[in-house]
């Protein structure tokens, strides 16, 4: 059987591509998209969102809800540079009707009310949908299946500073305040290791895949592009990938190879180390609140992008530049 | 005409004194209660609130909205030693539907969107839930009139620790959200100086009032007296009334007697001054984002307060203790 | 009997008061000047200093000794809007000799180590000398007899941002590591009340005592001319002596009309609050390490000050503007 | 020609193995041990640099200074837990002359002054005292060759929390005070990767090296059960070498497989993450304050120390339990 979920993302590049997961992947039932401020502009979010619908031949069978522009207390920062709009430069006329009325917060506290305990979320921006919805009601939690998150570092690398990955550095205070929450079942793919290590293309694959001649394809390659070039120029050699091996953790468990129970802590107060995610394991006996993807199934992984990438649709609205 | 404004509030001693001005005083047209996490606890917040509607004879004249059980990122601190239960061991059978179906920010969301920029808001509690209401809808504070703030010290002293004022002290991230929030008018009236110069009744004055024969005077006796013998305890010579003068504030401007520009930032990093309120006067040449109550007319004040306890009210229902 | 003490100052406007009144009173008994980065640039506070021994015909009569250049983990700021080089722009050739070869933390040291139990300090600058002194040397705190210290405020207003003094803002790394020390006794005179209450002299009597026919006189008029202009455009409405009041508060103890113990610490881990000093009175309970004076003498202070500048003197050295 | 160098050290366990190798190794020349509260108590680290020395029979070849006996601005910390008594429970009657009359800090800067950018300092400890050097004489950076550091991680695991490495977390604010202060060379051995990578000894070989009939390999086997039988509670498969591994990189520097330039600043604001060290690469283009090793040569590395262990000694003093 499918698993449902709510899939909760700042939509540039590797987010398109699990929407297109969300989507296509007979194993993934998709039942909204919501926007959170994070990668690059938030109108520019709901555009790609809006085309990855459309390529995946899919308008009108998941809404769009729009979530909070900016994060609980910082201004917010994109991540332009890595990803410039996030698609590549294509474009499309959004037509009306394919963003809900009804906003994030308001979407996820129904949906989890309307069906306790059944849906899970995959959250791949910054956590201030998540912490909002927390903060409305706190007892979301509680009616949350599993929460998937792609953020931090586990004792590794930082991207957007050396300390930090960018979705906890962004909105760190919502980050611990999702930490802090009481969430049944909580787990976290990391910056480093996993996406540096397991979900990682190497660019001869990567090209491959590109070659592949279908528009999901295609889609594919202005997706990422951008990002590929600024990942090779600061030294990570090949295409990342984490927030579609996020989702593909929830919908096929067995990607994951390794995890371990860890106290995870956003670190909020210091300007060296904002957005730090302290992973403390099992030796420091604090209570465990996540469990932390230490190896994940590359291949698996890649062989399931493929079967993506050959998809044959029809995209239902004309995108300019594909 | 009177000033219509939505009363925010952890209802314990004071801020019950605030309510009944809103439900009595003909200057005044409180249209809502918004219960915020603060005082005591949330359930008897929300007792103490109903009985003060009894208590004027005003069950059903306003609406009792029921918000944010706990700050945004910290765990809930009380002030059960200042204050006891906050009502001096009165009770009451609450019946059904004093209590509003509809949470504290979605009221606050919708009646300033019914109303955009009429009402304004009396927050005499930890600010929780007016930064909840930012968090979901940043549009919010431009439709709301002006934002009347009791806490803080204006770089004097503080009472729940030397640095800071409880209501900052207990959720410091949301009184920073909403300094920071652009609201066009913001008005903070502090605990010192104002509440320990100019909202101090000495014991003699105190008793006074107590002696005033009617069933508000009886109340106020009972809410009070607890705080009295803290406050007298610690030093403070005098019963205190920040959130009743911050109210009368509003709808008598004319109390203000001195005020100025200043730019308020509460402190949320520090474990040694959580929640300070660094107030930086023009000196400093900061964009000010608050207008900070510097004196108010204590003798006005009072004599207002001794109108309020002699009006005869035929409390509705039956208050054990009264 | 003279009180003997070392003077930790970071020479300029009153800190040159302060300099005189241990050369000149009778019933001080300066041992030895220790210089800190603080007010001015370093060469500047030496060269201010050995002016003012000049100009109190002390050349020789006390050693100045070279301490820190800066603070213990913060780039220097001065003060130089406040006090421009600190002396009016006078000058002199300062004779070999005058500076001692031995350093300000090595004197400190050697002298209390001679002496043990019988020197005190008094600390009108950053406390970096002071808290390197504890540094080399765990045991020398209990070698003091008293530390005075003029820093910070008593839950009032700061100088240098609004939430901090100037000495601890400069320094408050120092600050912290001096008050947590274990000095067996501390005297704090505060910017905020005591500075602007007491030790602040009106224009009208600054002029008259500025016109008084001595050399000391005018010299003074050249020390706080700037500060003075300074200190009016930012509202502060006279002629500021924390640091001469402090060293008096030493040497006449009558001086100190009100005073109480406190815990006293000193922020270093915020950028909003840098600096800041938490004064917890007694209703904090937590263990007092130092007494703050609350109230001081005010026309006894200035009727010392009238005679200082009354002592008819023979510079020993041309200075140049003087 | 032998390189000579100051060892600054908080002597438990593989403490002593590096004062074993700098009095034995022929290709180092050391000068001084200066000791700084670090891992075990301080007089019991005293005590097991003594012995170390009687064990190599080199009493009176190399003075012992004591340095800083707690961390600029926090409590002691030890590491009693790791470490026990960090010898094993030997003990030696000390002769009176083995410990100086100079202090640390004085010796520092003394053998720096005479013999200006000649002497480098291995620092295996804390940086107190190095920190204490600096503050003392803000020159006598210059005054060094190369400071080689054993502490923090490289965006790795810590030990004494997740986030930090313990020389670091025990002193963040000495730690930070020297990654500031101008070192003209500074080479960093971190935890993670490095000790836990190159400088780990697995329990076989570790077995193999106490079976060495000497007097150092007993004592050897004295000094590092307890920490291995620790590490190996933990999940750490080894006897971990930081200590005399930072030495070998300074005298054997074809031991440094790898290394780059980082900005590495240390955590002094944050509880959560206080004493982590925030080491930034190339990418973020920070200017670099030291070269930090990557990876070394752990064959090279243990191949010496089998060497050391095989050395033949007669240790001078009576050692009771060797
Ligand atoms: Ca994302
Ligand atoms: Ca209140
Ligand atoms: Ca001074
Ligand atoms: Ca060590």
């Amino acid at each position: 059987m499918a698993v449902p979920f709510i899939l909760d993302t700042d939509s540039a590049q590797d987010d398109c591509v699990a929407i297109l997961f969300g989507l296509l992947d007979p194993a993934a039932d998709l039942r909204a998209i919501t926007m959170v401020a994070g990668n690059v502009g938030f109108d520019r979010q709901v555009h790609n969102a809006a085309m990855t619908l459309a390529v995946a031949d899919k308008v009108g069978a998941c809404p769009i809800h729009l979530g909070c522009s900016r994060p609980l207390m910082r201004a917010w920062e994109g991540a332009e540079d890595v990803h410039g709009d996030g698609s590549g430069g294509l474009s499309m006329d959004v037509p009306d009707g394919m963003v809900s009325n009804e906003g994030a917060v308001d979407a996820l506290l129904r949906m989890t009310s309307e069906e306790p305990g059944e849906l899970s979320i995959v959250a791949i921006g910054p956590l201030t949908n998540i912490a909002a919805a927390c903060i409305a009601d706190r007892t979301f939690p509680q009616r949350v299946k599993s929460l998937y998150i792609m953020g931090g570092s586990n004792n590794g690398r930082g991207n957007i500073t050396a300390a930090a990955e960018f979705n906890f550095y962004v909105d760190p205070e919502a980050a611990q305040i999702v930490f802090d929450a009481g969430f049944s079942d909580v787990v976290v793919l990391t910056w480093d290791p996993v996406t540096l290590t397991d979900a990682l293309l190497p660019r001869l694959d990567y090209e491959e895949l590109c070659a592949i001649d279908t528009p999901i394809a295609r889609f594919f390659k202005a997706l990422c592009d951008h990002t590929l070039a600024y990942d090779e120029s600061v030294g990570v050699p090949g295409s990342t990938h984490p927030d579609s091996m996020t989702l593909q953790c929830l919908v096929h468990p067995e990607l994951i190879l390794a995890e371990a129970p860890y106290r995870v802590d956003v670190e909020t107060t210091s300007a060296l180390t904002r957005g730090y995610s302290a992973m403390a394991w099992d030796k420091f006996e604090a209570t465990a609140n996540a469990r932390v993807i230490e190896r994940a199934d590359s291949a698996a992984f890649f062989a399931r992008l493929r079967a993506l990438l050959e998809t044959h649709t029809r995209p239902v609205l004309p995108i300019s530049g594909l």
